[in-house]
């Protein structure tokens, strides 16, 4: 019998669904004073996300203090700054609005916010400290895009600028307090983008379903992310304004979030860690695809009845060896038109995946540990090998 | 598209697995001093559950303090009771251990330890007045039968004995902080009740699926807990030994416990809470299957597709008409030996039928409300009639 024993936890509050966002006028909130975390890009005033967002919050009697400065690739120097503003605005709590650097920089905002010190001295992997995290604010998560899934996990992924260092990291207190997953605020994401974050949902349930803790409870959420991304991200991708289709990737995504808080990404995620901390402009989920191929290529036969599996969920058919998997994968990945990304475009070259193994294996080194068997340093320059093109 | 705008809160830490109560000794517990809600029966003395579940608390640095009168059908005297020891011994939580009566019982006597008044004063539905709950103790769930699903949701079913109405009441505070299912400790129930137990957890699932406020999210466990319990109950039931089966079947339970969080039981349950309201020696598990086959065919018609549906993953073969799952039902039934309960045996009788009736929709109207389609009165008195053996 395969695993029976497992632990699950999820205490978040998940509210899901178009036209959602404006239950946060009425819903219970954790103070009545919010920072709210958001990138440094323009879409989230472009669209009206954040007039939205505040004016809501204020019809709730809670006052908003906005802090607009996240990069995609988020970075330690604002969680610092992040957490000074909150503590200098008496914040109640933290609201992290946009995608998963938004949202995981308010995780983290929220933990500095109430404790000492440097946030690198409790991120436990590489050169952090570990220190236990015994408080946090209270978080609120709004995701305007459907890929990280942090909306329903504990997780959050910060860049060490000096270290060069990107890690996950998180504990009990840094789960979101309430999510508020509206598909409506997803409506404007471009097709590529609709593309990279489907994709890292897509990986979060695929590792997750082929990692050494999947569990029962996370099999069911993962089988189900997988069998909706395959089915819905291509039409999300070609028409953006499918609700519908907008909706199912949506809750494939934050069920990708929920296989994160029960089973747990496998080495993959570190291995494009590594290249998007030296390559901060290659998007994480871009990444993700340009490696998968030959990373789910590796494990095809370590793994043979759930790749198998994966493959009949996906596509309703029989599989007949485990590669049917990986074949599906890089349809769809053709179907949603990210089938040639070329790792060259980003400047990235041959003369990096040496470097790309060591900081993957020193920074997140704890997730190799899940894969499905014990890669080896000449294996994963392989698989940074055979994705080069 | 059918309702893909829900909420879903469990924020309970579920800790699953054969041996795993072991952990009780080390993991993180909400105070030093624990009331121990047991029944008042003699099978959590005589397999040595108590005197395990004491050690290991105290192990843990944790005072048991045990209370032992709840009876199957668990009464509002005894929470009142409870909640008097819990205070008067200055408890910090309450440990539920046993079936759903002592767990159920737990959860209101925290309530009760903390709130003034009486438990009715809280209850909702009936001649209950519905005041808020603001504050409860910390709540330790610790199952040994697989039915109630109780340590995954906040309910607590308790009867008022003067007014003989056995009402399902919670709230967010009544969720169990820490659930630990271990299948070991269920290895001792009889065949009977092993079938008894496990229909409670199948109906869970089952009018959680076919309940009109049912969501993609309750749908992934209602499914995969109908799968499960039709495979592994009659196992159970068999072979109460086998521990594979055993898992099988508490994990069933434990996710239909999820299914009550995140949609609804539909009448069923009302129907059978007001049968055991006025013999409560019936358990609530053989009341259930004496009404299943008459409940489910009376909505046939309206959830053909979710019949067909449940049909399918449960025998693996192709659905034809919504009747093949009413079919299925009763060859399970009769797998496990339970396909001749005889009402007439508990003293029930035709005349019962009216004042059921009445009862079943003044006490726990509002699940009437997530049914299919609304039941008559003449309809109801029908379903009880055509279960009358």
């Amino acid at each position: 019998m395969r695993r029976m024993n497992f632990s699950a936890y999820i205490p978040t509050k998940l509210v899901f669904g178009a036209g959602e966002l404006s239950r946060l006028a009425e819903c219970s909130l954790p103070g009545k004073k919010a920072l709210v975390v958001i990138s440094a890009g323009t879409s989230m005033r472009k669209y009206g996300y954040l007039d939205r967002l505040c004016g809501l919050l204020k019809k709730n009697g809670v006052e908003p203090v906005v802090f607009d400065k996240i990069l995609a690739n988020p970075v330690k120097t604002h969680v610092m700054e992040g957490a000074a503003v909150c503590r200098d605005n008496g914040c109640d709590f933290v609201v992290g609005l946009g995608g998963g650097s938004s949202i995981d920089s308010a995780k983290s905002i929220a933990v500095m916010a109430v404790n000492d010190g440097d946030y690198w001295d409790y991120v436990s992997g590489g050169t952090g400290k570990g220190m236990p995290v015994r408080k946090a604010l209270p978080i609120v998560a709004i995701p305007t895009t459907a890929g990280t899934g942090t909306e329903m996990d504990p997780w959050t992924v910060i860049t060490n600028e000096d270290t060069k260092e990107k890690i996950g990291f998180g504990c009990d207190l840094t789960f979101p307090t309430l999510s508020i997953v509206d598909p409506e605020l997803m409506l404007s994401i471009p097709p590529k983008f609709t593309a990279y974050q489907g994709f890292d949902a897509f990986f979060h349930a695929a590792e997750g379903y082929i990692a050494s803790i999947a569990s029962p409870v996370s099999d069911l959420y993962a089988l189900e992310a997988v069998r909706l991304l395959y089915k819905y991200l291509p039409v999300a991708v070609k028409n953006g304004s499918d609700l519908k289709a907008r909706s199912k990737v949506a809750w494939a995504s934050t069920l990708a979030g929920m296989v994160e808080s029960t089973s747990s990404c496998t080495s993959e995620h570190s291995m494009e860690h590594a290249m998007s901390a030296y390559y901060p402009q290659l998007p994480h989920g871009a990444g993700l695809i340009a490696i998968s191929e030959a990373y789910f290529t590796a494990f095809k036969n370590d793994r043979m009845k759930r790749y198998m599996k994966m493959y009949e969920i996906m596509t309703e058919k029989k599989s007949a060896r485990p590669s049917d998997f990986v074949d599906a994968l890089v349809f769809m990945q053709k179907e949603c038109g990210v089938d040639n990304i070329k790792l060259s475009d980003y400047g990235i070259g041959p003369d990096d995946f040496p470097r790309f193994a060591d900081n993957a294996v020193n920074t997140m080194g704890g997730l190799f540990g899940y894969d499905p068997r014990q890669l080896t340093n000449a294996e994963i320059i392989d698989i940074y090998s055979k994705s080069y093109k």
